[in-house]
């Protein structure tokens, strides 16, 4: 007869073994799916939804947690029952109508934004959004009292857990001291060199073949994975099968390049998860923030090195002609380049942080319910001209209208990309302690680099709490100086 | 409160978005996973198999079965609770070590016949195969005896419901009369004419490209299905998003274009079942024989007729130079050729008769005990002399160890393909009498083809037992003199 705790890990080897189907039905859908089959794919992917968590909620799950906890358990073991018992927690605590509502409210604004963004059309979304913020605070109000935490920390938990808004002030709240006039000074610099623009078109087929000869050098390991086409890349799959998406403009030869780059970073933190806790839930990645760590660490600290930066011109050079705008300097300049802008998703490293406080503050303000829906468009127009000088008035599309995030209700998702960019360069600057980066990232075999990554992070899964795993791997809690530092030494 | 059809038709919407996924990631596994990715997909997969099991077979299922029977139904509904006590009864006859047993003999078998049967080592095969077969009579015994028809006949029904060994005697033992003297006549008048033999490479993506227009030509809808490659060409995926496969060789233009065309005619079938009854039983394909009909009417009654040919010689020459073994007469004489040959899957549609009931002869001798596993080599043999005059002594390779079926216990499975065949050229000799088929063929627009098999065999899905089926279409039971027919008729 298995004891309580063997009864939960063969409970969520079968929730891993179903959510696998899920994974590769999911990248099916968005990679390979012909249109007609949507419609059948969605019944499906809702009915393995549904049974993953009636056996997730079941209440002998509950039962077995209890009295796991009084079983002699090794650290491991302790560590993934607590992994195991968030994921309960999380899914017990909403009831189902609840639930439910969620998904159709948020589906309904999901799929009215894909228009009304276009049509730039705030009034028609507002009262959709208005549903989807008000169903949040429901959640958060639930989430907040199960777990005694404030209503917006509740919902951050979800994706990173460990942090909280007090911390998020302290940390966005220095960058927001140093980085407007970083930016001035940057751009005032950068002006006086003027840059020739590529010009293209750059053919699809040449791009996929310049992407995965980049996937070699950072390690991925195609005997464990795919790169496929999709319309918003992602990285999905599953740890021994991890499948990365990208997207093609002919127009552009970096995007699609960078897009590659940064998903082998997710990549590569998936494939290297503990592999003797495969199916548990301590075998998962860390949280958001320490997955977009990954990313950021492949794409800036990695990815726009000005070393890496003529290797990656060299691998260029193979596939496509010469032209003046892929001269080394130019080239590297580039892809430097720093300009504050309207859009999140097209901002450089140094601006990026600029819009993730600015949805941060809205949307912490939104949940605990200080700001209403109606407040977001001038709020955003009021931090956009103090932060990057630029207005919004009137343009909900490039504005608070631009992202998908709020639509189906992912509060307090936001904030893990400028964690992710803290952390990976302090992960960087740690790494540089120990090695002699630059002449690593000058040979082009960064094998010393991802060992460091493999043990202190990748390697780890859940078996630590964020901020344990951050100290035993540099030393010290998260500290944004570390990003600052980086900033300033690449671009001033 | 749901009655008990009712019931039923939720539990199999459930079983079919469950085959769903178990669909779409076995054709992922095939097309597109990457190896290491093979151990968690079989787990994954496995896991899926032991749910759908345990869903169709609770015996609450049996109560809805037996209350459902006492209800006021449709003869559709009807037809659709007959097929739902069809899977019940085929899942829950076996008892569960049985099946576990059967599945670790066949899957040890399937593998280690990979390796010998490359090196022809038939000692080392027959014990593994011993324990197959052992099994699976063991099956046949307990089927048999839920069914009331003989042990062969209770396998045979798994794959081709109302057909029997008796009606296969009388089928098969008419091929037998005549189909030696067809075959030596064929050769004779063939080698009066040399033929020249196409010179390749062919490129594989031109090949692919050439594909896709003939999959445009018989009506395949890419908005519900894709083409792709695997080791093993299949028709997978689902009603809404059929996924076909074909392997490429450089240097034979043929062999995958044949191939696309016949997974085509599986494609079309699955793309136009019911749309009505999607989820249901009574939606799907209605035999093995009935699905192999399709595909041999695309690649056989329409792909090799001699019009259809010249339209294809045009599609190939947009895609490829032309070569004297592409000259019209070599084009279509060289498709038409006709040689005994050991290997069944590489046999023409005028031999292929004769490896099946010799396969067939041999089975059923075995399931019922009359022969054992150390009589195959010597029977095969004999069988290959009297049929096509060849010697597989001691070439087990190319004799008895050809097929993968038998490894893993698919007996009664091989009579499909000749019963498909017949079916076939049944089909067409009633669409011949209600319309000009050759003119169709000659303008290129099938569709009044394709209306004909719509109306009569796909959309009617299972709603009609087989013979009932074939007798609403052709106006007769299966009648083996069509074949016997459209040989004669496309080869003296």
């Amino acid at each position: 007869m298995p004891n309580a705790y063997q009864q939960l890990t063969h409970r969520f080897q079968r929730l891993s073994r179903f959510a696998h189907l899920g994974a590769i039905a999911g990248w099916d859908m968005q990679a390979m799916m012909p249109p007609k089959g949507a419609a059948a794919r969605g019944e499906a992917l809702a009915e393995l939804r549904l049974l993953r968590h009636q056996l997730l909620t079941e209440p002998v799950v509950g039962d077995w947690i209890a009295e796991a906890k009084t079983l002699p358990l090794s650290s491991s073991e302790q560590a993934n029952l607590h992994e195991i018992t968030r994921q309960y927690t999380l899914a017990t605590v909403l009831p189902g109508n609840l639930v439910e509502a969620q998904s159709l409210a948020g589906s309904r604004c999901e799929h009215a934004w894909r228009t009304l963004r276009a049509s730039n059309d705030w009034a028609s979304f507002e009262p959709l959004l208005k549903e989807v913020v008000s169903l949040a605070r429901e959640e958060a109000t639930l989430r907040a009292e199960a777990t005694g935490v404030s209503r917006y920390d509740a919902l951050l938990n979800l994706y990173e857990p460990g942090m909280n808004s007090a911390k998020l002030d302290t940390l966005f709240g220095s960058v927001k001291t140093w980085l407007p006039d970083l930016i001035q000074e940057i751009m005032a610099r950068q002006a006086r060199y003027p840059l020739v623009t590529p010009q293209g078109p750059f053919s699809t087929s040449l791009q996929r073949e310049t992407g995965l000869d980049v996937m070699k050098v950072l390690g991925f390991d195609f005997e464990a994975g795919r790169l496929d086409i999709s319309a918003h890349p992602f990285c999905g799959g599953v740890p021994d099968d991890v499948r990365i998406t990208t997207r093609y403009s002919e127009d552009d030869l970096f995007s699609a390049l960078f897009g590659v780059i940064h998903e082998t970073g997710h990549a590569r933190y998936e494939q290297n998860l503990p592999r003797e806790w495969r199916g548990q839930p301590v075998a998962e990645a860390r949280s958001m923030g320490i997955h977009e760590s990954q990313s950021l660490f492949f794409e800036m600290q990695v990815g726009r090195h000005p070393l890496f930066l003529k290797q990656l011109r060299t691998l260029v050079l193979q596939h496509f002609p010469q032209q003046p705008a892929l001269e080394e300097d130019n080239f590297i300049a580039w892809n430097h380049r720093v300009t504050p802008g309207l859009i999140r998703v097209d901002a450089d490293e140094v601006t990026y942080p600029a819009h993730v406080i600015l949805r941060y503050e809205i949307e912490r303000a939104l949940v605990e319910g200080n700001i209403e829906v109606g407040d977001i468009p001038d709020l955003w127009n009021e931090k956009m001209q103090a932060s990057l000088g630029l207005s919004t008035q009137n343009n909900y599309r490039d504005g608070c209208m631009q992202d998908i995030h709020w639509t189906d209700g992912s509060f307090g998702y936001f904030p893990t990309y400028t964690l992710g960019a803290m952390y990976a360069a302090q992960f960087m600057a740690t790494i540089r302690q120990k090695m002699d980066t630059d002449e690593i990232i000058h040979t082009g075999d960064l094998t010393p680099v991802f060992n460091w990554l493999n043990s202190n992070i990748w390697n780890k899964g859940s078996l630590l709490a964020t901020d344990e795993l951050v100290k035993q791997a540099t030393g010290e809690s998260l500290n944004p100086d570390h990003f600052r530092q980086h900033l300033i030494t690449r671009y001033l």
